[in-house]
């Protein structure tokens, strides 16, 4: 995955250099124009055709549907490994847009290691025979999250725990040092290969910072951290709000649906065409750096200088192509300063970004969210900087506050909102090589997740809810009646057995008339004893090999043979009493990854229950019946 | 908790000044020699007998045991706030005695904090009424083990992570961002606290380092730094074995015995005599830095210079006082140099930690653990300072190695390794203020913890093996076995069932017959479907209300109450069936923290599975029956 990721680095950054390169030699303002839109249109809508052709499931973020995996609902295809390619391709070619299109890599990277976690573990299996069971599966699937984000990042520790936080529900302590290694092995080969490329000369983070860490802020400001916090976590409830009510609104849109269902890569032209003709330098993009790359984008909002003090300076004027070393400059503006260009960043951005994830192909969506906070937290610190213009004063010496802090602490409070995870604040420090504002930045995640977790879903439960996957709502603690609400009020009580003797009629006449997944096996209709369960599959396949071997004797009585004696059925472990808890049933789904379990009462089956009706039971929490 | 952390930091080292001030003030050797042996004998004679006259239970760390409640095996007591003052005043006496007893804080703390945390728990749930479950108090007790990591650090990431990692098996992610939340309250008082009493200017990490970031390590190093790893597993595992034989021969050994069974106090005081003579700075003390504290210990060791470089100026004199600028010169001897210093110190403090590890009074063994990790990774450090003087050439500026990285990455490693912790690592970053020897260092502890955790169980675990609290094995992946074990052959299947029309006289033949905490109630002794659970209190309040109405009318018949009609039985949520696996069945034990379950077949049940079945079939694994 290392070399994969830093493959695509290398590709895209020299993709992304023609395009400038090009953008700079044509002159007239038409071509540039088109030189400037062309590019991202075209990569876009082949980036949506190609990955689209080989298999519906490339599109996204591939999060969500690792979330439902993990949950125990097997989305067998969504991890085959022919895929992989597709997707590479497809992220290539969006990666390579840049900040137009402004889309990530972490969602589409965290899908591709599980592809490979899921062959691997495929692999292992038929090398060590069958005795494996699903934990191991997670483990290796969870492994492939950590992995994903880590070399993207380079980051391995918030690799693991962001990914436990985004993908899993519970998790066993002494399996995640597998996670851990994979990821700092991961984590390490990207890094070196960036060595090896001379592109550093040692190891170090990606995005390395320079804050001044004798004094690294003054403790008033932890007010304002908080206050940055709040404000990330109010943004992050309206932009999560938005996004799903969009995402929505194109597959309701008569318009937008049916371009969505046939000419998808003519969907996302569109939208790169809208996009790239807003970035276009020669109109807004002027005033919002769209010269500046992903990866410049963050490293300028993370830049240790002071950028109200740095404008000062009478004699600025933006150059030709972007410095590097002054990247900060794309964001000055004489007519409307950096707070100007700031402004314009955020609110554009806001649409511009809900607008691009609706896109079907695949892209990631927390880098752009990380730098979007980055933003947010700029602009805060800047205004805290015109605010106290003495700044830090210590023994003495007067350093001016420093706004590139506020921009990380944005960056984690934002991104671990909108995730609903605090992991984000560790991958700021991992990201940067820096950790000494750890205290600030943990309290603004803190406080923005405070607020998002209470208002609204995650972006990856979200997508879940918009998709229709499979979905197990948790139990908010504010209702305090879910422990009353026991497993007889919500189980299905309606539900077809089948008898140990069963003969072939009954057993297609169940087969026909219902489509569960597995069927309980009882001792006899009446006492309703629960033997065993037996697979939808198996009873096929014994209908299969039954009638192969009926039929050519109509005559004879069909029933010779019984469910029981043709039929292998496996023992139930685990059995809930009408009894038990709601709160105990939600606990066991989760913690077990159930999809459904039997009410037993005496040995008796009375009762099912699976995860829609544990949904409804927790929805109706919230909606109480007025009958009750 | 952070306010009585800050306090007995403030305490411990004005009792440590003292201390200097009258081993500096008297000039006969022999005085000397009084004036620094008595001061720790004093202390942790006192130590002892204090908190051992409230509680036995307030010695040692406190991790094995909330480790034991937190599998679900209820130690009321434990947990009691009445004990709280006397760990306190305890572990203050501990502390004092300084580096001559070479104990740290971090244990008993987590036991502090998660007393405080059982007590909170208790406050709420007689507002909030009694419906709240078992999780709930899990959550609360592991948020207080964070919050005991979090105060001594002031490092509330990893507070949270080492404290899972170290007390729980599993979490339910959802639920640690509470953890999380009083952590960081926790950690930020602390630091506040720190600036307040003008320690500080502002917020900082509490070991500040300043390693050089531009270029932190040169890519070679990077073997070191491994090779450093093994060698922290390696002593590990001989530090590990070394700790169990010695507090089980200290347990076995008459003398010993007597003395800790009767004369806990005179124990302690002999130790600390022994420690203390060999300690003092006339004798082998000022081969090993034996002026400095425990704080000042780590400080030098992680100094960022280079020490062989700095000896190689002839002027130096070890000041008569410790001089903090200077703290490497107690590390300096003319004779035996740095190298000679470390090895004394390594070689002595091996058993002289083990030895203080018997004593019985409130003490941790984190620190004294890191502080040893990182005195190996300082030695290892300098050898390779010595071995490439020419260091790190970069752009023709030449630099040293910096050894002091070394000895962050021991300590991480070695204390990781002696817990089986990963998040070691992270605590490391966040008590340095520094992560840019981030994957070096990781790489160190996975090398290290691969060793260890390969070759013996980790010191909390080794502890609650000696001390013989109830232990839940894990099942090794090599033993392939497992899968097909089944729980019909390891459930018990010789078991007391209570019909439902028990009688007074059976019930009380059960109960004194037996002492099962709990009861399967099934139909009638024939059938034996399985009905519910009833407590043993339950049964014994039964028997006593049952008691005090019949005895007066000895003539009337007693079962004229059966069991059904006098006593409420609990619904059983979960039962195995006779084919689950042993995995499935271990799994289900750890995650729910089960303590028994039932075992039923048709509903009828045929056996009964504890821990201790579990325990003795995941052991047979290791040890297979000759006649199978």
């Amino acid at each position: 995955m290392a070399l994969v990721s830093f493959a695509m680095d290398f590709t895209v950054a020299k993709v992304a250099n023609a395009h400038a390169w090009l953008y700079h030699e044509v002159h007239s303002p038409l071509l540039k124009y088109l030189s400037w839109t062309m590019y991202p249109i075209a990569l876009s809508a082949f980036s949506t055709g190609f990955a689209q052709s080989i298999t519906p499931h490339s599109g996204g973020s591939g999060i969500p549907e690792l979330k439902t995996i993990l949950s125990g609902v097997m989305l067998e295809e969504y991890l085959a490994i022919e895929n992989f390619g597709a997707k590479v391709v497809g992220l290539t070619c969006t990666l390579a847009c840049g900040s137009t299109i402004f889309l990530g890599k972490v969602g589409p990277f965290v899908h591709l290691s599980s592809m490979l976690a899921a062959y691997l573990g495929k692999a292992r299996t038929s090398v060590s025979g069958e005795y494996e069971d699903k934990s191991k599966q997670n483990e290796m699937l969870v492994a492939g999250a950590a992995v994903g984000v880590a070399t993207v990042f380079g980051a391995p520790i918030s690799g693991v725990l962001f990914s436990i936080e985004v993908v899993s529900s519970h998790f066993a302590v002494r399996d995640y040092w597998r996670g851990f290694f994979s990821a700092t092995c991961g984590a390490f080969m990207f890094r070196l290969l960036a060595v090896f490329n001379s592109e550093q000369e040692t190891i170090m983070a990606i995005f390395k910072t320079n804050f001044k860490i004798d004094l690294p802020f003054d403790l008033p400001e932890t007010f304002f951290f908080m206050l940055l916090g709040a404000l990330c976590g109010v943004v992050s409830c309206a932009y999560l709000f938005c996004q799903r009510w969009l995402l929505g609104y194109v597959r309701r849109n008569r318009f937008t649906a049916a371009l969505l269902a046939t000419e998808k890569p003519l969907y996302s032209a569109l939208v790169a065409f809208l996009l790239a003709s807003i970035t276009c330098p020669l109109s807004l993009g002027q005033f919002m750096a769209s010269r500046l790359n992903m990866k410049e984008l963050l490293t300028s909002l993370l830049d240790n200088h002071t950028w109200v003090v740095l404008s000062q300076n009478a004699s600025l004027a933006r150059p030709l192509h972007v410095d590097p070393s002054q990247l900060w400059l794309e964001w000055w503006d004489p007519n409307i300063t950096v707070f100007g260009t700031l402004v314009v960043f955020l609110v554009m951005k806001f649409w511009m970004l809900t607008l691009a994830t609706t896109m079907p192909m695949p892209a990631g969506y927390f880098m752009p969210v990380f730098i979007y906070g980055a933003a947010i937290g700029r602009l805060v610190g800047e205004v805290v900087a015109v605010l106290f213009p003495q700044g830090i004063v210590s023994e003495g010496l007067v350093s001016p506050v420093t706004p590139g802090a506020y921009a990380l602490a944005g960056a984690a409070a934002f991104s671990g909102a909108v995730t609903h995870s605090l992991s984000t604040a560790l991958l700021a420090f991992e990201m940067t090589g820096q950790i000494s504002h750890i205290l600030p930045v943990i309290l603004a995640v803190l406080v923005a997740n405070a607020i998002t977790q209470k208002f609204q879903p995650s972006f990856y439960d979200g997508t879940i809810i918009v998709k229709k996957l499979p979905y197990l709502p948790r139990i908010r603690s504010r209702h305090i009646g879910s422990y009353k609400v026991i497993t007889q009020e919500f189980m299905k009580a309606d539900f077809v057995t089948l008898p140990r003797d069963a003969t072939f009629q009954e057993v297609l006449r169940v087969v026909t008339s219902t489509s569960d997944p597995e069927y309980p096996v009882v001792d006899s209709a009446e006492t309703s004893m629960l033997l065993g369960v037996v697979q939808r599959s198996a009873l096929i396949h014994f209908l299969q090999t039954h009638d192969a071997t009926v039929q050519p004797h109509e005559e004879e009585v069909p029933s010779c043979q019984t469910l029981g004696e043709g039929c292998a059925f496996s023992p139930v472990t685990l059995q809930l009493s009408p009894w038990t808890s709601l709160h105990q049933a939600h606990n066991l789904f989760e913690m077990l990854s159930l999809q459904w379990a039997f009410v037993t009462q005496l040995g008796r089956v009375v009762g099912v229950v699976s995860r829609k009706e544990l949904r409804k039971a927790i929805e109706d929490l919230a909606n109480p019946k007025p009958t009750k």
